[in-house]
């Protein structure tokens, strides 16, 4: 093992230096194509748009199928399922990654990976892939706005904890700064880090006696996860940085075979600029008197005329102008969980999370996808009650929520058949979701992913022992 | 002094407690006018949209200035230039805090800063207002998407421990989990908290020796701030929480009258939904089939006849119709820096900041807002080398910009009259930027906030001792 493979640490933090910025995974990534500067009046998007569907189909019998080398570069290869005619699929993900700058981490990360996973591999020891947090659209190639998706990372650090009690070994992909398994107990705290020490005897600094015993036990848990080298953390920040290390990590994990699972509950954008949308610099507030935009809009609703009036920083006028508004325009990403299942981890467990705010579409979205991609799992979980219930939808068996008992004092265990044996462990399980109105302020007093892991390890139990239902 | 004001301890972190989510402040605020769940084939935003320009002046005669009175409470008050026709900032002002409701913790938060302002005002001592970190604009009602601002709150934080050696009370006002001072040097290191840490004698938990020096040096300054009452933070997330309690915090502190600086570093959204147009639900990634928008997209353009075709989680169609697209139209953000300079806060020293990407821009749109609002001091800075050097936008002063020198070994002292005692402090400063090509590697040596301070207290202290240019 090299000395690189320390898990978890893929930089050792030193309180001397200066600490990194959230986000600055790429704010000027350079390998991004350079665009000669849009006049300071334009503030719209442009609007050139690919045209997809004239584009000839690609002579080439090479599927997308990407594999690992031992170079640790990213190399095309032909698929054992390629075909003259590649599929949609196929070509969506080609374009995708040929249209999009991979992570500057990228060969890193994934050499990281592969020592990780092979080292797991050897073992005979299940490995878990668990993603977390949410990824982040960029709206300028040169980042100051984006749009991020909700999510601290609770879910999947917490699940991290738990899949490691259980004896996974447990790569988590994360949001840069987002929760991570361990250091989530104190680093979101209101004030971080300081207000659990105070100073010792002789100079030293040393946790107060009140957080003490809790520390003790959550310091030994991760020493012991690095010791054995149990966990391995990889951050990303954009969706483009996610669905990279994603597809490489996948690969990777084919020498696990069946004990390979892939625990999906990062919150993933659905819309993206596509780069060539992308303006170079901060979009201005300003008039955009030069814009021309295909939505149709006439220079008469332009307001012009106004001399030197760039709107900038606090403008006192209520009039809104359709020239003083930001559309922004966003291509759905090309969804990958197809590729996924069919190309790049096919013998692998795969469990999906599908988040929702309207309760009467969340068991019909989470029934659609597992009909369309034909993965082994979706937790379905509502924004409001996520801490308090999760949905399992899977083939063949009934839907079934699991639920946190309101509290100790009124826990009761439901008559429903339990599938998923978190009635033993303390949870409940039923047919139909908690109104949100029943739930007690705060939070629950059981850890939800404490009934979700082991409800999944019985299920990867039973994928590593049933017959292999694709071909790899 | 009431025990609730224990400066930057608004809610004591309890290691026995769930640690609360980052951005879930209002997830679902329950204040939100709730609507009829959308169709889940609607993904679209709509476009009603307010018609600014027909919307008749209030014939009230009161203006748009708020006071803070005892009972905790926002009240309209008639202002001094109160006259019979507003002028369109305060119809922009009353508009925007009419229409968007305040958040759930502004009667507590402004609680706690009315104490804080009034202990200090009472000493006669400084206070400065840091603002902090990016706003969020939510895209639905129950968030799951929001547009962010790139900020870590890096310039934020440390600005507010020179202020507090420069013996300013600091008012850190911060979007939630951003970084905060001295707790800064710690929380966004790659592994939060636990790499600080081992296992001492007797189940202690201490510093390791490596960290002890630094880590008891912020400690004592930490404690220090907390005892003598100096340091209050308090958190935002949304762009509308953070105007609120802007507007709230700025009148408090009239009573400082010129000792009060603000000090605006937040990345503050220039675009918004307005929540009329905001959807209830999360947006759903499907087809639009009874999307009409006023962008002119005919039906021709959309994809019909795909039975259950919801484009949901994983699409295998590279295919991009208008349909299936997404797009946001925002509205500018009101621009209240002319109501702060002329009402809210009409004697205190204001500070705000500029932040580009193109430096071609950069001192023009400083001297503009510099022009328009009549405030006093700009600090602009570009993305790419804001780190390493500022530059000071000021009424009656050549523009002058601050840096940090290259390393230790290459520091040299340029020729240019130094007007900010950037100098003396070990900085340079110079009339051009820099060339971000011939920027070293890495972080610099020297943190430039501490040049930063220090040049705006001295033209603070010359704010406090000049004439009074305005009326309260």
């Amino acid at each position: 093992m090299s000395s690189q493979l320390s898990p978890t640490i893929l930089t050792s933090p030193n309180a001397g230096d200066p600490v990194p910025d959230p986000r600055l995974a790429h704010p000027a990534n350079p390998k991004l194509p350079s665009t000669p500067p849009p006049s300071s009046s334009t503030f719209t998007l442009s609007f050139k748009l690919p045209d997809f569907h004239s584009r000839p189909p690609s002579p080439s019998p090479t599927s997308s199928v990407f594999s690992y080398t031992s170079q640790d570069t990213m190399t095309s290869s032909t698929s054992t399922r390629a075909s003259a005619r590649p599929n949609p699929a196929d070509v969506a993900e080609r374009d995708y990654f040929s249209e999009n700058p991979p992570p500057a981490t990228l060969e890193a990360h994934t050499s990281l990976a592969k020592e990780f996973i092979d080292f797991h591999a050897v073992a005979g020891r299940r490995v878990v892939l668990v993603t977390s947090g949410g990824t982040t659209v960029p709206l300028e190639r040169q980042t100051v706005r984006f749009i991020d998706n909700f999510s601290a990372g609770t879910r999947g650090a917490t699940s991290a904890e738990y899949f490691l009690q259980a004896g996974y070994a447990v790569l988590f992909l994360h949001r840069q700064f987002s929760l991570q398994p361990y250091s989530r107990h104190y680093s979101h705290a209101t004030d971080c880090f300081l207000d659990f020490l105070h100073e010792g005897p002789d100079g030293s600094v040393v946790a107060k006696e009140e957080y003490r015993a809790k520390m003790v036990t959550v310091l030994r848990q991760y020493h012991a996860a690095k010791a054995k080298k149990l966990l391995l953390t990889l951050p990303f920040t954009t969706i483009t940085d996610y669905l990279f290390v994603l597809r490489a990590i996948a690969q990777l994990m084919r020498p696990l075979g069946p004990r390979g699972l892939l625990y999906l509950a990062a919150a993933v954008s659905d819309f993206f600029v596509p780069l060539e949308r992308m303006q170079e610099h901060k979009i201005q507030s300003t008039n955009a008197t030069d814009a021309s935009t295909p939505e149709g809009k006439g220079s008469e609703e332009r307001e012009g005329g106004e001399e030197e009036e760039v709107f900038d920083n606090f403008d006192s006028s209520p009039a809104v102008p359709r020239s003083k508004r930001l559309i922004v325009d966003l291509d759905p990403v090309p969804k990958f969980l197809k590729n996924l299942v069919d190309g790049w981890a096919p013998e692998g467990m795969i469990v999906s999370f599908k988040l929702e705010t309207d309760p009467s579409i969340l068991v019909h979205k989470a029934k659609y996808s597992l009909d369309r991609y034909q993965h082994h799992l979706v937790i379905g979980n509502l924004l409001a009650t996520r801490k308090w219930e999760v949905v399992f939808v899977a083939p063949g068996s009934r839907d079934q929520w699991i639920r946190v008992p309101r509290s100790k004092r009124k826990r009761t265990i439901s008559g429903v058949e339990d599938l998923v044996g978190a009635a033993a462990r303390g949870g409940e399980v039923g047919d139909e979701p908690l109104d949100p109105n029943d739930l007690p302020d705060g939070e629950p007093e059981l850890e939800i992913e404490s009934l979700i892991i082991p409800a999944v390890e019985a299920l990867h139990t039973a994928h590593i022992h049933g017959p292999r239902k694709r071909e790899i």
